[in-house]
């Protein structure tokens, strides 16, 4: 399925604030000490390194809310695979809004692009299999929705938004409620009707519970591949079933090959490394003629 | 010197927000459903890793955001060192309020956590050289003054907070400037009395010129360590000498042994893996007595 | 299964912009000119009609941000029902934040009561029957995680809190995907793992065809009792259904008899009247002690 | 005279965060997964119900934030009399942005046309007579501006629109300040020059009084109409009289011929109905040639 | 009459905003560097200059957002006259929050101190007359409400608070309704009944025009002390008189002696010169005792 | 060096405040009533003082947030000479647009051109003289930004912009420190290396142990010109020097005399009074042409 944009107007306010960040009481310093105002360029967002771009419609508004006769043309779109020197996008306009916008669009390009890339690798360890690469909660604060999309854009899906999209049952919540039975009935007394129920269970004996009593999901957390391939086994189809637990792209091809629907992985949100992507200047007059 | 804390008031509106991220429009349906309003737990934050703790004040906010009962009392202070099992905190209070606020408060501890760790790890590497391990603007769109904070619990320093506390000639602006000369020129006719000028220099030819012009620090981008040594033998205490360049834990020393004032790695802040802090249950009960 | 509060930390926000709408730029000049600083006062929330009370968390909320020294003691908690004459809760405290606070605490503690109260009516028209009574999005903007809150307090239940936590195929949808096969299955291909997919069906030709290909719920729109009992026998369980259309309190229980799942009424927020909700001043003095 | 229009600046922030209030954290889930981005649409805003039409500015602003290619052409302007069947006006542009917006256009739209409509029927009730209907503080939070406006294109007038733009002496002032007198004094006293002071009585004794110390106007509360036109007879043109009191359009006319001159209804903001004002897709292409 | 205080509600975004405005990024570099966290300290505010005293809840705020143990105890309250030394509050409690917050609250303290000192020497200038001096629209952005404030704090009132709160009938307003008569009529159809009319008039004739149809006030713009008292004689109490234009300490007396009813200052708010007031540390030692 | 526009994204937040809070629940009451939609005009916004323009961008972002529609062509741009009569710019388009933003943009030009006139006439007093005039930050609560870059305007330079972007260590801090040493040296050990410190010395004595130890710049309070001329003797260049201390255009000439590199007035943004300038209406007619 095509990868939807997000509207606008979820966009622009965290860009607002980013560029706010950076520019401080007095703005850019240095380009307005030394650019003349009506010096334009032309430069290229390019790729450093392998990996799937994700945010260009962020990075583009950073420029464009600096001033808008920046213009940016997208050679390669959020969700394609980029090789070392690939051109991502053109950026052309006047020079000191290219210069100052240049930071906040590169450090949400850089952060977006990077969850997108582990999550492309991940989902090419496992291609072949029918498991599905998700992200968790575990995301930079601010950033929910541009991280989760970063996921999709790689190929991966979503878990959870929030604490309010849908019940995910802990052994916390398990032990409060004195028992997987009641944690799952009061569940089901307190979840909407289009409210999905999942249980973390850590054993087959809490699996084979669960699934008399009914659930939408399971989280088989930390098990073992042959634990994996077994509850597999055991679900039969009665419920959804995800794998998580410190998985690596070393490690996810033999758990997806357990048969299991999800594998949920919170390093694609907290601990993905920058995407290096740099904005090289390829063109640049005093005053340069607008096409 | 000892680390300062950030004021409240800069910190609750970022903390405020990324709880309403994660409560959405229902808050936590599965904790609502599950644990009684009046039963009250412990629990500890306890690290997985071997580390630097950072991001306390922020974590405890996120629980007494939710409900002023919970009570946070900090063994480890921000800037402490970490091992496996190490406990960082205890949290205590209405348990919805602590499984609820879990997730927010752990991904601001981890996150900065992680920040403090590696500039830790860098600035153990660099122990015993006058070299001073710093950050970057490369830092996570909306939680900049965190991060920065993060780096100087980490034993770090900061670099510039934005586009307007500094400045940073680099190479686009001496190109457009026509040089160095008239760069750093216009710099000093437009920067305020109480703000340096760094010049990004790619040569010792460019370095040379620099110093005969005067500048306040010179940021040699991408040098070896051979070019470092002369480099800062040449400027010979005239201005601050600041590598960069992705510098690791392994370059880090021979780069500080070049005699180099400071050492800025944007990686510190845009890449910074989470450092793996968990919030451990240790006694709940359906009313405990508040002490 | 108990009412939930809404964290403080949701509803503030909402609180603080009331007030400031009320009191403008110059405050409550009537109270100001004419009520003593020091003079303090006792009264009542009180019911004037039947119904059940929801808001009184955002209500006490209002007096305390005008003056925290306002003590608020709840006497029959959201979700109780209300006869003519009963005392919801008393307000003592300064007089001035007490008027001051008034409108808006009425305002809020009104509109949420009201919605509550068309909620428990219809929920006891169709007590004895499995039909859950559900809102829809159709709410105030604005209000929608108090509105969706309030009909929880009656009783009810929620669909969805918005565009993003559940899919609901619509006619329009369908018609554009060219059927209602390619409508879901780009749905189930579009929606993550954790969210249900309702499609809305106007016949039972639609219906069986959304049965053979598998869907989480359908929404029967405008079908008569007759119509809706053959659509239950239909599904046979294998979704969930959900009758919508116009539904009154005198409508109800007989589509409740049909054996449908959910009724969902869009008027129970968008155009439920107001609670009748006083406060009357019960004892106030110059300066009254404090108890 | 004719309805003057909100300025945008008033309107953009409420109709922004009731977009991202619907648009949650990962927007549009059905659209987005069925539609396509290029296809376009048509669609009409038609009226289901006889009323009057307020809020054509705010919706168009909904439209438009999503996606600004949506161009909405208005048939009835604000303040137009509806018969069912009528179209209000049309909506072409990107489909997916059309039925992602649709919402929450809607719910404004219907809000706030059923204000206008309740007040139109009043004023209708009227009509013939000098009095004018008036709405109070007795709004929605959040939405005062727009509902005031919407009373005004109904055809009604506005109180006070918050606590500090007229002084209005209620019951609980007169007592605390210990009679009319030194409450009507101490509202002189403390109000600016140009703020009117208004005083509600009870009886007649009470207007005697206030009308000796002098008044701007009067509040007539829950008077029989035969109180009111003695109440109108005394006051002899030295105030403004206004009646109130859960005055309806059956009971308004008998009210209006007492000769009073406003006649205030809180229900008309607190509890109007939602006029039922549908979109209806006349045309749709995978990709609509732009006019 | 007593001096109302703003409620803390519209106060509070303000400090926030202005706190937030000097900490920047990092805080207080200069205190967290040299003063310990543990170090307690009391200061006296101290005016510095006759005058009179505005904003002290304003400036108490800013000390206890940083930090919430600072203590301020109020010796001399808004409004009251200053001669140089006067004490007028002392602010004790940990020294980094004393020094951290200083200068915002100097700003605010110094800001609507002077604004209050201003009107007061005017209202001085004019006692014994009845003319009341009130301030104008002319405030400084963002501070309007604290601006008011500081005005009826210096003894003055207050003219509008907005453009929505009363009419003002400008010559531009009159050259387009086409003259006086029908620019009052379109404001009398247009206008509220709680809203005010008041009509500018620059000659003695337009006054009679503007008689003659009925205004609620008249602004008498530049005129002459002789042509104000015959403007004062022609209204005969008809209207509320205003005068307006530059008018100063020294000149106020011979325009209250025409018998006007108020004197409108523009530069009350727009350009009175900050009162000086300073923040004199008295004691001060590594830990204080709390008392 | 030309003077450097802010970006609109710094301004545009602070103007739609000030919109806001002059437009309040109503907007204009008087123009709406009175000038009819389709009216256009055209207007010059003419200096009738002497003085400095600044903040034009400021002004025409306030009447285009009013309607898009009017367009403001600049004669003068910020940082002009102005003399009486100048016309500044012409504003033209719908009249009501204009007559509603009037009094927000004459606000924000009036106020940043005072201060950019204050500082235009001690720049022009010290003319030949290498002393820079510089503000503080002693500005008004929210406009820092803005009263920082009127400075600009006028000639002068700025200060530190917040606590957080320079270390000024003040009397207070010295005698925590235990003096002046172990001040400057806690402030080296905690600023960042792009931060300069200044130290404020009140007698040569403290000066000379400053010198002796290495500081950025020292700020010589209240000193006479005398002792300033020591004081840059004695400094030999080794440090910034600036002299502070209520002084005027008349005393500056001298201190500029002294060879003191700067002098710092608060009084330039905390006291300045508006620059009269006025928004004069030239054209007007029903329906005027668009060009």
């Amino acid at each position: 399925m095509p990868l939807s944009k997000l509207p606008a107007v979820m966009i622009e306010p965290i860009v607002r604030a980013a560029l706010l960040e950076d520019l401080g009481r007095a703005g850019d310093l240095t380009t307005d000490a030394i650019v003349p105002a009506d010096h334009r360029s032309q430069a290229r967002l390019a790729a450093r390194q392998v990996g799937v771009v994700a945010g260009l419609d962020v990075a583009a508004m950073a420029f464009r809310l600096i001033d808008p006769e920046v213009v940016v043309e997208v050679a390669r779109p959020d969700g394609a695979r980029l090789a070392p020197g690939d051109v991502i996008a053109t950026v052309s306009g006047p020079t000191r809004a290219i210069l100052t916008a240049e930071r906040v669009a590169l450090n949400f390009l850089g952060h977006l692009s990077g969850i997108a890339s582990v999550t492309g690798s991940i989902v090419d360890a496992v291609r072949g299999y029918d498991a599905q690469i998700v992200c968790t909660r575990k995301t930079t604060p601010g950033l929910r929705a541009l991280e989760k999309y970063a996921v999709r854009a790689g190929g991966g899906g979503n878990h959870r938004f929030g604490l309010d999209d849908a019940i995910l049952i802990k052994d916390n919540h398990v032990a409060i409620a004195g028992g997987i039975r009641p944690a799952i009935e009061r569940a089901r007394a307190g979840a909407g009707h289009m409210v999905k129920i999942e249980l973390e269970v850590d054993t087959l004996a809490q699996l084979e519970e669960a699934l008399g009593i009914g659930i939408d999901a399971v989280l088989l957390d930390n098990m073992t591949t042959d634990q994996l391939r077994d509850a597999v086994a055991m679900v039969a189809g009665r419920a959804l079933t995800e794998a998580s637990g410190r998985i690596t792209p070393q490690t996810a091809p033999a758990i997806a090959a357990s048969g299991i629907d999800l594998i949920s992985i919170g390093w694609l949100t907290h601990s993905a490394p920058v995407l290096d992507i740099g904005l090289d200047h390829v063109g640049s007059a005093p005053v340069m003629p607008r096409d």
